[in-house]
């Protein structure tokens, strides 16, 4: 049976970007199906009726929701290629929890150095750039977070720096190892082809930044 | 070479039973180390410089953090004694689904509702047993998340029943199977050996909860 590997995704999403990045690197072909996040298809919402949300991974008419537990999903059904999480326990646990921090720690202080102002945005940049120095620690002199191979801290962040490229956001003097890690990350067919355009996606933040400030 | 499994917990936490139960669940023998939160060890702190949070578990001198990659790390690492988690990718997923639902909405639902007051507690509370509603969904008329045998999402919400019950909130009304649930998986040794006492937990809880609403 040829498989059917259908994802719903959004464009800007840095998470839909984590999806794109595991199935390139496993090469394996998919639709990229464009939600409108304001009028969700009815695909959408009935394959994630819990949280409504994209990146929803539908394969073969089965979802699997959650960005992370996508990649985990992928890596372990497309095992042939590129494996992108450690075969060892204790390995496997610290890549989680590398993966975790990105989520609980620099996700929300780039949303609020993002969408709020004045000093809540200096401190939310503050927040933001002590997070980037663990993790700066973290990756060390290593090429990648595992060691030698891309894998799945490296696409748990990697979509980050797409974002703070088009937010204007330099970190060349704090963390200059991880800007030369997100450039050999960007080297990467799978990472090129799967973030999007920055002048776009700049445009598309600045619009959307204006709107919820707003509020 | 003897293994030396150290848990730095604490008592009430809910995230320190998940790793209780699963190491029982296994037959690990572990050394349990009670934190005082207020003063935390040098091993607390060298074992967790990022978080510095309990529950830590410290195997042959290594550390994990985070309840639910422990609990992973557990399942991987003792794999001959009671599976936790399923072989099979989707289902793996589906399971790292519902885990991470208790974690990302009811865990705060419950915390609201039990730190807030008057209209914030009423609607925490109204938030709290829709959560539930949507896992009694779930569970159906299975015996387990996971179908006939205990696994990773009753490990990861049983430690809840202790809280509500101490907590002196009843779901047996709107989550019938829940309830029936929760006391089938209370009749494991694993279980009923790392929930906590519920006078104590009570007592502990309602003195806590003073302390924080008075702030």
């Amino acid at each position: 049976m040829a498989e059917e590997v259908i994802l719903l995704d959004f464009w800007p999403s840095l998470f839909g970007m984590r999806v794109r990045i595991a199935l390139r690197e496993k090469g394996v072909e998919f639709d990229m199906r464009e939600e409108d996040l304001s009028n969700k298809s009815p695909l959408l919402l009935k394959m994630n009726p819990v949280h409504k949300k994209i990146p929803i991974l539908v394969h073969n008419g089965k979802p699997v929701c959650e960005s992370l537990l996508i990649v985990q999903y992928i890596d372990e059904s497309w095992v042939r290629e590129s494996p992108l999480l450690p075969s060892d326990p204790y390995e496997r646990a610290r890549a989680g929890f590398w993966a975790d921090y990105v989520d609980k720690k620099l996700y929300p202080a780039m949303r609020t150095m993002w969408l709020s102002t004045g000093e809540a945005q200096e401190a939310g940049k503050k927040e933001f750039i002590e997070f980037l120095k663990v993790l700066e620690g973290e990756l060390g002199d290593k090429a990648y977070f595992g060691g030698e191979t891309f894998g799945y801290v490296d696409v748990s962040l990697i979509p980050f720096y797409s974002w703070f490229y088009a937010l204007d956001f330099s970190i060349v003097e704090e963390c200059p190892k991880l800007v030369a890690w997100a450039k050999r990350c960007m080297q990467r067919e799978s990472v090129a082809k799967s973030l999007p355009d920055q002048h776009k996606l700049r445009d598309f933040l600045l619009v959307l930044q204006k709107k919820l400030q707003a509020k």
